[in-house]
C-alpha cells in the first residue's frame, strides 16, 4: 500500500500556506475528500485545519486509527463534533482565525452555516482557487503514480482491441473494460469536483450514438441505459465500419489519467479517417505551443482556430449546437483539475509540473465521433506523455 | 427506455407544492441531479423552478432536446445562463419570489451565492426537508421499478454463489459482480446525497477484513485498494471457514435496492452462525414493529435493545469504537433517503409507501462480520420485501 510520504505532505501544505499569505487568510479548513487525500494522505471524515503558519491539525471523526496509520501528519486528533474545533485550535496555540478559507465551490451551504456559527466573528473566503493552484503543479511523487495509471490505461486499451466483436453492445464492452480496470487496481470511482459531477469509469460509444448530445459539459455524451443516468454506454450494438470511441479514466492509487482511442471493425469513411488525422494535427499544434508556456486560453484559441481552418467549425468538440468551450482539462485526484485548456483563461499560464488531458474530437451527427485524448505533463525540458498507447486508429 | 409518465410527475410536484405551502415558500429552485430526475424525468443541466401554484418551468442549459424527449413536463425552455431565470419566471406569469427554497444540504456555497445575487430581495430556506418528505413515500410506479431492481439483485447474488472460489481476492469477486450487475442494467454509479458520499457499487469483504473500521457512517468499511479510497474490496484473498459479506446496491432505471448476504466456503464458527441467526431475529422484530407504523427512532431503539440483550452491545452495527447509530436507511434514487432507522427521530413515523433497507450486522474484530440486509416497503396492508434472495447463510 502506497502511503504519501511525510515530506511530501509538508511540501504541499507549505505551498498552500504561501498561497494563503497572498490572500491574507489566517486559516483554511478543508473537509472535501479529494483535498483531504492530497493534504493528509488519507480520506477520513473530519476537518483539516491549516493555519497560516505552523503545522496543520487533522481532526478526525472516523476512523481515527485509520488516519493515524495512513497519514504522515504529526497532529491527528480524534473528535466527535465540529463544535470542538475552536477549542482544539486554541489548544494547539493558534490565535482565533478572523479570515477563514473554505472550499466554497464544493461545500454545501448547510455545512458552511455550521462553520459560520462556530466562528461568528470571522469572515469567510473561497480557498478553492488557492488549493487548486497548489494541486495543479504535480510533484515527482505524483508523476510516478500517474505513470502507473498511464500503464494501467495502456493495458485496458489493449484489452479493448482483444475483446471488441461485431454485435456486442456498448454496455458489454464497457462492463468488460470496467472489470479489467478494476483488476488492474482501479478504485471503481471517478472523482469530479464540479457539482453534479457523476461519472462512471468512462465512455464506450459506437457509431452514431457517440454523437448524442451530452447533458453536461463534455464533447461526447452517449445515450446511457436510462434517462436517470443519460450518458455513457447504452444497449446499442457495435457494427462494422463505424468508429468505436473508448474514453476511459484509469485511476491507480488515487490518481487518474484520461485517454481516448478509436477502434473500428473494418474501414471508416474518408471523412472520419481524415477527421481523426486532423485531430492528431490539433494535438501536434498543442504540443508545439505548450513548450512556450502560453496562457491556457491561447492554447485553446489557436487549436480551435486550426480545427476551424481544417473545416470543423460546426463539429469540433461536440455536434452542431452541443459544442463545449474547452479542449483539455487538468487531471490528478479529480478529473476536472486545473489547468483548463478552455475559452478565456488569458492570465493563467502553463507551468512545469502541470498535468492535463488534451482531447480534440470531432462529432458528425448520424455518423459518429473520432478524436484522440492523451494525458501530458510539462517538464522544465518540454512536454511529456503520461498515456502510452499507440496513436494509430485501431482497425480490427 | 422507461420514461416517467406525465401524470406521475404532476402528482409529485403537487405533493411538493403542498409541502411548500406549509413552509410558506413562494418557489423552490432545484439543480441537483437526483431531485431533477425525480421531478422532471430526466437529468439535464439546468434549473427547475417550482412555483407555489401553477406548473414548474425547467430551464435547461444542456441538452435541451434530450430534456424535451425525456421529460413529461410541459414547460421546458433552453437557456444559457442562470441570469435569465428571473425574466423567464416573470414571462411565465409568476410573481417575483420572496421566500425561496433551495437544496441547502447539497448546494455548494458558490452556486448559492449566485442565486442570492439573482434575487437580492429574497429570503432563502432549505427546501431539502420538504423534497425528502415527498420523495420518501414512493408511488406504485416507483415500487414497480424497485421490484425490477430487486430481481436484478437476486441474479447478482446467485452469480456470487456460482463464482466464489477459495483464493480469489475480494477485488476479483467484486469486479465480477460489478460486471454482472452492469450487464443486468446497472448504471455504474450509486447516488448518495450526503456530502463526500463516494460509493462504488458495493462492498465485498472476506474474513477479518470486513471488520476494518469505516471512514464514513457505515457499519462495514473494508480496507479498499488504496488510502485514496479506503473502503470496499481489497486484494485480501478469500479463505475457507470465514464469512464473505456481499453488500451490493442494485440500481435499475435509476432506482436502487440494497441487499446483503453472507457466503462461506466451509463452516463458520458457532459465534458467527449464532450472530447471523440473531440478526435475523432483529430483522423479525423490525418486521413486527413496522406494521404499527411507529417512529423511525422507536424501531431503532427496540431493535438495538434486542441486539444488546442478545449479547452484541459492543459488536452491533460496527466493531467496538466504530459503531454507527442506525440500522436502516431509505433507498430509491439515492442510497441515503428518508426514512432513517436511526437514533433520535421520535417525531417521524413510518408511513405506507416508504421504502427502506434494514441491515442488522455484527462485527467481530479479527474474525469478520455477519448480518442480513433487505429492502422493504410498507403497504396499507403490511410490510413487503423488495429484495428476494433466500435468507439462508450460503455455505459453498
Amino acid at each position: 500500500m502506497r502511503l504519501t510520504p511525510k515530506n511530501e505532505l509538508e511540501y504541499r501544505f507549505r505551498k498552500l500556506q504561501a498561497e494563503m499569505a497572498k490572500d491574507s487568510l489566517d486559516a483554511v479548513i478543508m473537509v472535501q475528500n479529494a483535498d483531504l487525500f492530497y493534504f493528509t494522505g488519507t480520506v477520513q471524515t473530519g476537518n483539516l485545519y491549516v493555519p497560516l503558519s505552523g503545522d496543520p491539525i487533522y481532526l478526525v471523526r472516523r476512523d481515527y486509527l485509520r488516519a493515524r496509520m495512513e497519514s504522515g501528519l504529526a497532529t491527528v486528533i480524534p473528535f466527535s463534533s465540529p463544535k470542538e474545533l475552536p477549542a482544539q485550535v486554541a489548544a494547539h496555540g493558534h490565535p482565533e482565525p478572523k479570515r477563514i478559507g473554505l472550499e466554497l465551490d464544493v461545500l454545501p451551504v448547510a455545512i458552511y452555516q455550521r462553520f459560520q456559527a462556530l466562528y461568528p466573528n470571522a469572515q469567510f473566503f473561497d480557498a478553492s482557487p488557492a488549493i487548486r493552484r497548489v494541486r495543479a503543479v504535480k510533484t515527482h511523487y505524483e508523476i510516478h503514480i500517474l505513470q502507473d495509471a498511464g500503464n494501467m490505461a495502456d493495458k485496458v486499451y489493449r484489452r479493448a482491441a482483444e475483446v471488441i466483436r461485431e454485435g456486442m453492445s456498448e454496455l458489454e464492452l464497457a462492463a468488460e473494460l470496467e472489470r479489467f480496470s478494476r483488476l488492474q487496481g482501479h478504485q471503481g470511482y471517478t472523482r469530479m469536483r464540479a457539482f453534479n459531477g457523476e461519472l462512471s469509469m468512462g465512455q464506450v460509444l459506437a457509431g452514431a450514438d457517440a454523437a448524442a448530445p451530452a447533458c453536461t459539459n463534455t464533447p461526447l455524451g452517449g445515450m446511457g441505459l436510462t434517462p436517470a443516468f443519460g450518458h455513457g454506454a447504452s444497449y446499442n450494438r457495435i457494427g462494422t465500419n463505424e468508429p468505436i470511441v473508448v474514453d476511459m479514466g484509469s485511476c491507480f492509487d488515487g490518481y487518474l489519467v484520461d485517454q481516448t482511442r478509436v477502434f473500428s471493425i473494418g474501414k471508416l469513411s474518408d471523412r472520419l479517417r481524415k477527421g481523426y488525422e486532423d485531430m492528431l494535427k490539433v494535438q501536434g499544434l498543442m504540443m508545439e505551443l505548450a513548450e512556450e508556456r502560453p496562457s491556457w486560453g491561447r492554447i485553446y484559441d489557436e487549436c480551435r482556430q486550426l480545427a476551424v481552418k481544417l473545416g470543423y467549425g460546426d463539429h469540433f468538440m461536440g455536434g452542431p449546437g452541443s459544442q463545449v468551450p474547452f479542449i483539455g482539462h487538468g487531471v490528478g485526484i479529480e478529473i476536472d483539475e486545473h489547468p483548463f485548456i478552455a475559452k478565456g483563461f488569458r492570465e493563467e499560464t502553463l507551468e512545469p509540473g502541470m498535468v492535463f488531458a488534451f482531447e480534440p474530437k470531432v462529432v458528425f451527427p448520424g455518423e459518429g465521433a473520432v478524436g484522440i485524448e492523451n494525458t501530458f505533463y510539462l517538464t522544465e525540458s518540454g512536454l511529456k506523455r503520461l498515456t502510452f498507447s499507440s496513436e494509430e486508429l485501431v482497425c480490427l
